[in-house]
């Protein structure tokens, strides 16, 4: 790569172990035709947050962090390293529109879709404003979606207060028309992190809601293999996984914009994310609200990028 | 509340959604016969701790976490919005009399117990030297006290050393006669935190002594129920919950001043709390060993705020 | 203020002696009808900001810092203890619409302009994209504005490539008629922090510029009073002070989004300011560009506040 | 100790509770001819790491910690205050040659295993580089050695790459002909940490290999206990115990250089190591790959303080 | 000193270079009879202070930088590797009564000076409230003392309000009759930073006050010099230089607990230490408020232990 | 530059003002046969140093930072936005071999010089022990070699205690007979930051030293001059400019690993630069020692960026 022996470009790793591949290596910047395992779309927005937030430096943290991962699952006994995690980069935000914004999201994320380059696309937040939009450009492309949100929170907040905030997405989703409440499923929703209000409203749109109580008393496979057979009883074409990383605890989510106690930990985390993710018509996930400028050691991003790498395992 | 449509007052919140109810908006100031649910009042007292300590900060920071919480638990399915916490502010500390603090502190929480505001109090520390100040105007409003003590510390230290530091506040109410030993429950104890005299004095003394393998073995439900039975059998008139947020594991509570590996979780915690409070003869409740200073991101003071938020369902 | 001695409502000073009078304390909340000698109006606004910025925070900081401030300038033995500042508090920002906030600026500062509570009004910024807006409400109020702008950029970006963010306040206000080039003064323009064509278009502009080497070379106070002059001889009718934080050097101003090496230290700045207001046509100031989440112990702000409190001695 | 009666020397404990001794105070500087309990040995190298790396100041920080343990195990109902920690200090490092370090390392841990001391030797390094060193110490000193790892890796990379980094040891011990595959047992190791290579290395190598899935599958006293009979059945002469903090989890262990999530919690760690070292066999343990620079409030410092202390109850 | 070729005692320096000798090595403690060039004695106390403080923690602090200067003054051309600084180690400070930490203080700064072991003593604080302790102690063994106060503050409030605060050193000094207000020499009082009461009580008691603006536009050796001759006109015994480091600006002194702007650099109050300390009656400094805890990299600290070493050449 | 309107390649800038250029536009990285106006090569080595250091992030960290500045140098009045700076990436270095680190920094640096690709280079280190090699590699391509050293510190000491550590390059220079001590010009040398011997061994090798005061007392510009015009006189073929940061006070430089009181300002280093590099015979320039991971929002990269960019007007 270089013409010299000892010299490197600019912003490589020093180090390289001749038998060793980083995960981040997967990664391959998209060029048309391109065809690959996974498809990642960066979304660094979070204007739109409710309390100041730095969530737009997600994605460069979780690909930053695909670089101290290696291709090898041991558990499973399994290398990735032949897989391909087609990059298609980051949409380009609006400086002081943030309708311009997600008008970008909805246009790249379809564009994105449509070359169907990967069967899974996993598109990294920014905050959870972005769902809206991903989900009606997935909805165009691919018909009726049900989402599995892993969340401590509802996001079911009025319009009225704040516009399309961070606090939103799913309210705007169904007022909008674009999402039915019965093929929207919470888990995760936490005690004294949300108004009864948004709570009767999910109650009253038929959203299926599950505390984290109900995460602690059940098996967390068992509540996603349920919320899976709900939505395909449900007719729904293609499932979309969204993971707002504050349904973690914040012991292990230092990170997260709105921390608090009481969350999951992280492999009850991965382990539904797992769960969903070997079902066929879950092909589409993003993870939000990561602020790196919060964050401990990119801790946080580092559970993301462990979810990134554990798509590529199906 | 301003003149002008688009100006708040400093210090007020920027945003404001009109159905969610924050769990500071229930904090109301004290005025002359006002009655709430629950009391409560700030004794920023750390100046007696052992080691550097800003555990008199932590008042303020615990308030300041109210804000981010909201009135509504979901899992009980209950919102307390029309509950009222009085806050009856914070005890003024003599910048170099320690002596004069503590008799501060005995005398403020005389005269706020005695306005039978409301069935329940929380003290907000400071350090644990405070508690003995606390439990002594208890005692004169309230009659016998029982002490339930979650704590790494058996905080039963000689007073010669170095008077009545943040080690020594049972040490010193057993010793002043304000308190049997047999009055004293002392859950989470932990390894190499504490001398072997100061476990002999306990058991000398009649304290009952749960150290960590006990919560590791045993449900702290079932922990806790024995403990208020215990006291019931004893005859006290009044049970007293005394929390150092360091019987926490220092993942969860990085913001105590002597943390360690070992402790509880904040769930674990969360649930002692929950059991003790929702017998009547629990009326008072300190949290103590904070500092906002050590702490990550308000973790260990988010824990404590829900701790006094979860008080106000009983 | 308490019904107890030694209890005081929560947030308050711990310590109060007896004959310091603190600076916060001549802040006084407005009421209709109210006079003082300055008055405070805070437009915590930062999503408009280029790069992530918490400069939002900023009008809570600055306040802060009044706190520990005294009212005594002793080089001038001058107590200002009797001065009242007049907070009218802060303009509450639209979570997602930025056009929206800077409408909101452009109204609550004529609202509070037209009050004519103090001949002086001092505007916390925020980032410096609320000046288009203030500068417009004051030509409404007060007639041709001229402006003396203490900054290391020219802010004088096209509108095309991001809207009006943090980089386009001057040219927006020359665009849209409101200033004439020659009615604006640039001092402390720095090295390697703007494009040559800024340059070009403030020249062409018949926009005064000095540049740090100016600074360097000349005394501040001959400058400042060079820019009055001319502002003078150009019939504005009143004077606009803008202070860009970043136009000190990063050692003291840590706190700068847009931080570097070669700028002003702030005695050079505070004679800038003091010079500046002992003229009667300079009646608005805003301080801008401070982001608190990057500052180190609130140095960027503590010369805020004394920028502030210095205000009052002209 | 001091002429003045209100005087200490520097560096000393400000203060001092007659009842309780702080296990530091276990710790003797070796004089010729000591006995005690158990040999502290720091190897405070960290140069040789692929990344980079401050464990070189891990064993002054453990000792530290040290200070703030007593020397009372209420679990046990033990106190080890009569017990003898011989220090034997820091090994010196060379400046620039990693190779005289570690041919530094080999000496001093032979010459001081060699003083046979003390039944038990803990080694703090450092980076996972020095363990070849020492263990080829113990074993000429004690003959065949058998070696429990707990790691998060394999620690089995090729030496063309990069020399004897700390990714090396126990791939450089085998094919030095130092150690015997099936001699190796490691715990621990994780999912996306290692090359398939290496895996495959050690498979072929008779290593054995206990993924994390193993830990969270099985009891951790019974996965000891098998390694411990396997090696008895090997016929090795001594038991090494290998702690690379990393096989914590991220939340848990801040200070490692190479954290992540999927990990070990500490009482897990430790009950592996009170399981493994009440082995009689078991005579060296080695806690390694802790950076003091990169921790919060030393939290996995006090860890490994916790599993020195714990070494002396067996 | 260590029975092993490569292996140093716990706490010792990694690196030797055979020609260098750090200023820390010079440091010695004291045995009886040991006569040497300066004394050094840490008092330790910080709970006094009206804000929260570490400064307890600065002694240690100050002698840890002194590991970081060599003992050559290349601009004197001057090595001072043959001086001798006897440490007499720390004040031991009673945990809760701050009344006995000052008694302790005075006492030990007595027995302390009674040595005559060196001809000049450096006291390292602790917040300024010690200084009434050690001028009372330097009176009792010298006779009259003037003091050269360098200061941002007063430091004479009145100590109805709060009792010994770090604030009331020179007004308990003068109101107890130690020190007349004409021997009491105070030089870069800030703007902003006292009250106007103080001031005038100043003034009234003869107390000679110099502002920052006094600093800045003339010599400070003048001022010094002129101090120096005003205080040998008055006849004093002794002279007592006490600094404390928030005379210092914040840029350069970020470690002092009341920071701000408009403060001395270092080479000015270096070079006013310097002046003073040529004149043989200059015979005790202190230096105080630095609190280690809030400081970036020992920056404070690291200046103070110039301070110190520089007190070598005279 | 994408097949997508508003989606950019992963780690590109999002915001672009099309009339702006950034330095880091610059940079662009060699292939054979390129000409360009000056050459960057990284040399990220810094386990050579005493102490701990990050110095090998730097290369990334200056670079970095010229992604912050535009390449408009206003008091010049000299766009720059034509010039090219081949950016030859950096050395990769061997994880445990130090000597083979210092081999291929003399070989590399040797290559690219050989390709004459520009007429300046700048190496970016590193620590200062990578100056040895450099200037060998500058010696044999470009004849005698005389240096300007801005440095606190002689960088002379002896190797027999560490070997080439980063306080030695000018000594193996000079014992290598690459150097003659008399073609040594060192600018900036600190009170107690060197031992005598070192002074000592300048002064008898011929070296000339310029202290702090020299620098305090004399303008910077005319000791450049002097020294450019001495080396002139000596009949050097190239003269070398080894920019040790620490040559700055602690509170501009806070990134360097040896900080301290009493150095340089950043307007005089630039100062001193900008002299030094309008001489013909200057055609290399080293700047080392800064460690990012200790820096403050990479305040001394900052100022590295400034004087590579500054390289450029000459």
């Amino acid at each position: 790569m270089s013409t010299f022996q000892h010299i490197k470009p600019a912003g490589k790793a020093q180090f390289k172990d001749r038998y060793t591949t980083k995960a981040a290596e997967l990664l391959t910047p998209y060029t048309e035709g391109m065809k690959g395992d996974i498809a990642i779309l960066g979304a660094p927005l979070s204007k739109p947050s409710i309390s100041h937030s730095g969530a737009s430096f997600a994605p460069d943290a979780i690909r930053r962090c695909l670089s101290s991962l290696t291709t090898y699952n041991i558990e499973e006994e399994t290398d990735i390293s032949s897989k391909r995690m087609i990059d298609f980069g980051d949409i380009t935000m609006h400086p002081t529109s943030i309708e311009e914004c997600h008008q970008r999201i909805y246009q790249a994320t379809k564009e994105v879709t449509e070359t169907q380059a990967a069967p899974f696309t996993v598109i990294l937040g920014g905050d959870h404003s972005i769902t809206t939009s991903t989900v009606k450009a997935i909805k165009e492309t691919k018909g009726t979606v049900g989402i599995i949100q892993l969340d401590a929170h509802h996001d079911l907040r009025n319009t009225e207060d704040g516009g399309p905030t961070n606090g939103t997405p799913f309210r705007r989703l169904i007022e909008e028309g674009h999402l039915k409440g019965e093929h929207l499923i919470q888990i995760g929703i936490r005690n004294y992190a949300n108004a009864k209000a948004y709570h009767d409203y999910a109650i009253e749109n038929g959203v299926t809601v599950y505390t984290m109580k109900d995460v602690r008393q059940r098996e967390i496979t068992e509540l996603i293999q349920s919320a899976l057979i709900q939505l395909e009883d449900n007719k729904v074409d293609t499932i979309y996984l969204s993971v707002d990383m504050d349904v973690l605890d914040q012991a292990f989510a230092p990170g997260c914009p709105a921390i608090g106690p009481g969350g999951m930990d992280p492999d009850t985390l991965a382990e539904a994310v797992q769960t969903a993710i070997r079902h066929q018509k879950v092909q589409t996930m993003d993870i939000v609200e990561i602020d790196p400028t919060l964050d401990i050691r990119d801790m946080t991003s580092r559970i993301a990028s462990l979810l990134v790498i554990n798509s590529l395992i199906n």
